[in-house]
């Protein structure tokens, strides 16, 4: 009765759409290796999400499974396993691969750049996703973005900042473009495994770590060994992160299996962006009640900032002609989204800042 | 041929997923009316947005077919089309509905609320789509938040508002809770139809109008006959749409249609945002251009609008206990909020205001 019923109801819809019936039947398998570990729920949540969302879409023929950071493929080469076909697709971010192709790191978020919504918009409909595609098709990879952290906190320091010559000699952890910036303030960016940063601050033979935000780094106990946790986020007002495919097995999905993709990156997207906004307050509770202290940028270090990172960026587009385009592109449309900004939202956000009623932990 | 392979696919499926396969058979056809008009093409798009991604992911077997404002039923009628199943789903906003519930106008957002994102967070980590499902379901239907304008202008004006005292006596077109917030500066809000509002401007039977922002309300041609254009947009620093189905319609779908539902609405939801923040700006430029003057409500001015706003809103939980729940627990999420923006976020996004190169049109 049961298979007779199926039968019929797969005759039925034959009539309606066979080419769309015959489409969607394949059962395929995937496996998605994550930059990130299982202990970061919030952005591995995001491998996560999608394999759960793409699963319920097709009514389970399209299986995604993730698998945290090392347990597949090192962390950083998930691009490589992409590209060579070792696994269908990943969840990462494109800063880390900087390496191959400077203006990957458009795709994640560079200092004082765009808001996660600016990101997104750019992304859509300011042309910045047929850029970053055209990139990631060098490396047989096709790109959804997916997921943001928000802005990511300034970072632990063993003492205070007053000046922007209290950078000078600081031993810092932090990556790439962000080290960069640091590195012409005067500190010295580290690189550094992630297990080795808390004994290295205990010791003191490292001052400074920049990581992610509140509800990520309660977790490390940096507190205890770096008390000074520095805001506000204008070296990362974001950082966008990506689901990529190995183009060609990308290509060989039905399209209503792509279609699934790009809606469940969306999906998952969003409940990535409201995890971290809803759990970043009381965990900065939590740690300012053990012992942080909050620190602000000054103003002249902010400036200083901004200053070292547009002659960073300066640097880079002199040396690498597509960073340059990219750049060039990608400040048009944020100087654009400013002006909006100083009209309207921003200007709006600015004076609700003023109305709120607890102050506990903020300025 | 064709048909053998057919066959030969949906009994491989069978044997992985009978009960799955059987799920995704039917071909359902839903009519979607919307609350806008297809000039609106940003919001009226939403709907489009919906429809087209449930068809991708389906195969084309479950079609949701868009109308506009108007055409099955009228705008502010949607909700009662979908509780009477004279539709299946709508794309609408709750705060149509606040004289059937008035808690519904923060499934929309109220004046000094939230941002997209903040919303955003609330209605998916913070409890808010819990609370909002509670109170759809007393109408028999089910709502999906899809889709936000972003912070909304202040509106259009006859003339120049300098002080508080300037609101006296001014006819303003503003609906509901904006309505009553501006009479309590002295204003007097008028309903009248979309269609009556440039000519009453011109004759001066009206001073002033709200209405959405930039990109949609240069089609109106407003600023001939209102030339002063007010922001900041702490009166609507979002407006979340939404898309709601009858609950029994809902009940019936299969499993995949539900969850395609789902992540059709992020994925438009995120696309409307963009498109938005996209086009605001150049249509700023263009109005400005041809003769609109830019204005800024002073501080004393959006203070004033802040109390006026505080004291409407106790009105109304005094009146209303469901609405005095929801706004409880709303501001509550709200401070919350703003801490994590006065630390971080809002603090970073404030400094890149002071960083952009072209200030044409702002401050």
């Amino acid at each position: 009765m049961q298979r007779r019923s199926l039968l019929a109801g797969a005759a039925l819809a034959a009539t309606v759409s066979a080419p769309a019936l015959a489409q969607a039947q394949p059962t395929i398998r995937w496996r998605m290796p994550s930059s990130f570990p299982k202990s970061l729920d919030t952005v591995f949540g995001g491998a996560t999400a999608i394999g759960d969302i793409v699963r319920k879409l097709t009514d389970g023929r399209f299986t995604i499974t993730p698998f945290a950071a090392g347990e597949l493929m090192p962390p950083l080469a998930v691009l490589d396993g992409v590209q060579n076909r070792s696994v269908e697709c990943g969840h990462t971010a494109g800063f880390y691969y900087v390496g191959k192709e400077p203006a990957l790191a458009f795709d994640t978020g560079i200092p004082f750049g765009m808001t996660p919504r600016q990101h997104q918009a750019w992304m859509i409909h300011g042309g910045g996703l047929q850029m970053m595609r055209e990139i990631y098709d060098r490396f047989d990879a096709v790109q959804i973005p997916c997921g943001n952290t928000g802005a990511q906190m300034g970072g632990w320091l063993r003492k205070e900042i007053k000046r922007v010559e209290d950078f000078q000699g600081l031993r810092m952890r932090v990556p790439g473009l962000l080290g960069r910036v640091y590195a012409k303030l005067g500190a010295t960016p580290l690189q550094l495994a992630a297990a080795d940063v808390y004994p290295a601050l205990e010791k003191g033979t490292l001052d400074a770590v920049e990581f992610v935000g509140p509800y990520d780094d309660e977790k490390l106990g940096l507190a205890k060994v770096a008390r000074y946790y520095y805001g506000p986020g204008v070296m990362e007002l974001g950082a966008s992160l990506c689901f990529i495919a190995n183009k060609k097995a990308w290509a060989e999905l039905p399209d209503s299996y792509r279609a699934a993709l790009e809606a469940a990156c969306a999906q998952a997207g969003a409940e990535m962006l409201a995890k971290y906004d809803v759990g970043n307050v009381p965990a900065l509770k939590r740690l300012v009640g053990s012992g942080a202290r909050l620190g602000y940028w000054s103003k002249p270090i902010m400036e200083a900032m901004h200053k070292a990172t547009q002659e960073v960026l300066k640097e880079e587009a002199a040396a690498n002609p597509l960073f340059a385009k990219v750049h060039d592109k990608w400040r048009e449309f944020l100087d654009e989204q400013l002006v909006w900004a100083a009209v309207n939202d921003g200007a709006a956000e600015q004076f609700m800042l003023g109305t709120r009623r607890s102050a506990s932990v903020a300025r």
